[in-house]
C-alpha cells in the first residue's frame, strides 16, 4: 500500500495511492482512519512530505562499501568500515517535498550533491527491540535525498551542509510492501541515469540501526531514519532536476535552483 | 507572562500560570487563543514540556568561559574558546517534563550529570534575521537540563550520551518577560545549591545563533535552542533530586532513578 500526504483545495490530508489516482483518508497511517470521498488525479494534487517526523534520525552516512572506499574523492579523506552502526540526527526544518525545489544558498560552493537514500517510517512506539522483532516496528519506506555541501561538511559549521533549508527531500510516498532484495537505488540528473545499485546492500541495515537505537531510545510513529548511499554522488547545479527512484517504491523528483 | 502546558482530567491544554494557579487557555501561544474556564490549582495539573519543538536546536556545548576552562575535568580533554557560534542537534525522543524522572539506563555508568541551561522558545517563522531584530522572533525562555552520560560523550556511540530517553527535561514553563541580564542559573541537588552563575554570561547569545542559523534555515514556532551551560557540572546518583532554576523563570525539578 502506498500513504502519501497531498495538498487539495487548501487542505492537507493523508491518501492511498492507488494507480494515478489518490483515495483521501481521514486520520493518518498513525492512527484510526477511513477512505472518504472520490478518488483524486494524482496529476491534481499537491504531494507533501509523507511525514513530518517527530525524532529525524540519519542511521550512519558511511553504511555502504564503494562510498566508503571513494570517500577521499567526495570529501578529501579516508573513510574508515565502521565496526558497529553509526546514530546521527537531521533537522526537521531542511524537509521538503517531491517536486519542491533544492534552494542552494547564495555562499555555497559548486560542490553540491545529492545522496540517494532508502528511508524507513516507524508505525510503532518501541523500546529494547531485538533485531528479529524490528519488521514489527516499521510502517514502511520512503526516499531521502540527504543532499550535502561538501566544502561546509569538513567546515567548523557542518551542520549547514545538511540541514540547510530544502536539504532533506523527502517522498513522494510512504511503500508498505517494498521487496527490498529486490529493490535497485537509481539517480538520474536531467534524465540521465548517474547512479545504480543494489539498494539493500547497506552494511548495516535497519534492524541493527532500530535494535541500537532503542536500548535508549523509544521509537514512535512518524519517526523517520534515513540508512546511507552508495558510490560517489556528483556535483549538481541550478536548472538541473534530481531524481532518486527506488524500484518497488516510486521516484522522489526536485529541481535545483539558486538563492535570489 | 508564563505559558505552561498541562494535563488535567486526560486533556492536554496551554494555559497561564498566574501565581499558583492555572488559567485553561484554547489554542497555543503561537496561534490564535482565548481563556476559557475556571483557573486550576497548579498542584492540582500535571506539566508537560512546555512545547513539543519542530527542530531542537543546541547552541554549542561550549559557550560560557568557565565550563571551557574546566573541560579537562569534565570530559579529560582540552576545551577551545570558541571563534564563532557553534549549531548542533537534540533528539526530541529524549524530552520529559518537570517531575517526572530522569531514568539512567543500565549500562550507564556513574559519570551521569546535570547541565543547566537557558533554552530559548521561538514564537514567530524567520529567515535571513538581523542581530538587533531576534528579539522580535523569540516568545520567551524555559529551562533544559542538558544531562549527560560522560563517558559516552566521547564513545564511538556519543549520540546516546544527551539523547538517551529522559535525558532532556524542559520546563517548567516559558517566561515571556525574562529580566535576562539579572537572572541567575542555580542547581541544587538534594536542596543543597552546587552550582550559580550569571544566566547571561554566555559567550554567544540568542541573538548570535538565530541571525547565523537563519542565514541558512528557517526558525518556526516552537522550535527551541538551549545555549550551553557554566562551570563544572558534578555527578549524581539514582535517589537524587536535580533542581535547576533560572531566577525570574522558575525552577525545573526532576528525580533521578535508575531503570528496572
Amino acid at each position: 500500500m502506498r500513504w502519501c500526504r497531498f495538498q487539495s483545495d487548501g487542505k492537507v490530508s493523508y491518501g492511498i495511492v492507488e494507480g494515478r489516482y489518490v483515495q483521501p483518508v481521514a486520520g493518518t497511517p498513525f492512527t484510526r482512519h477511513r477512505k472518504y470521498g472520490k478518488p483524486l488525479p494524482l496529476s491534481r494534487v499537491h504531494l507533501q512530505i509523507p511525514v513530518f517526523p517527530p525524532t529525524f534520525y540519519a542511521a550512519g552516512n558511511l553504511n555502504y562499501r564503494e562510498h566508503i572506499a571513494r570517500l577521499p574523492e567526495i570529501l578529501g579523506r579516508e573513510g574508515q568500515m565502521p565496526t558497529e552502526p553509526g546514530i546521527g540526527y537531521r533537522a526537521q526544518s531542511a524537509l521538503i517535498a517531491h517536486d519542491e525545489p533544492i534552494i542552494i544558498p547564495k555562499d555555497a560552493t559548486d560542490r553540491i550533491q545529492y545522496e540517494a537514500e532508502l528511508c524507513v517510517v516507524i508505525g510503532k512506539e518501541g523500546k529494547h527491540i531485538p533485531k528479529d522483532k524490528v519488521k514489527d516496528y516499521i510502517l514502511g519506506y520512503t526516499i531521502c535525498n540527504d543532499f550535502s555541501e561538501r566544502t561546509w561538511q569538513t567546515s567548523t559549521q557542518s551542520w549547514r551542509s545538511k540541514n540547510a533549508d530544502t536539504f532533506k527531500p523527502l517522498g513522494p510516498w510512504i511503500e508498505t510492501d517494498l521487496d527490498l532484495d529486490a529493490a535497485r537505488t537509481l539517480v538520474r540528473i536531467n534524465g540521465k541515469v548517474v547512479q545504480d545499485f543494489r539498494t539493500n546492500n547497506m552494511i548495516y541495515d535497519a534492524s541493527d540501526f532500530i535494535s541500537l537505537l532503542t536500548t535508549y531510545a523509544t521509537i514512535r510513529p512518524g519517526d523517520i531514519i534515513i540508512l546511507g548511499t552508495d558510490g560517489v554522488p556528483q556535483n549538481v547545479k541550478p536548472g538541473d532536476t534530481i531524481e532518486i527512484e527506488i524500484t518497488g517504491l516510486g521516484v522522489l523528483r526536485n529541481p535545483v535552483v539558486r538563492e535570489t
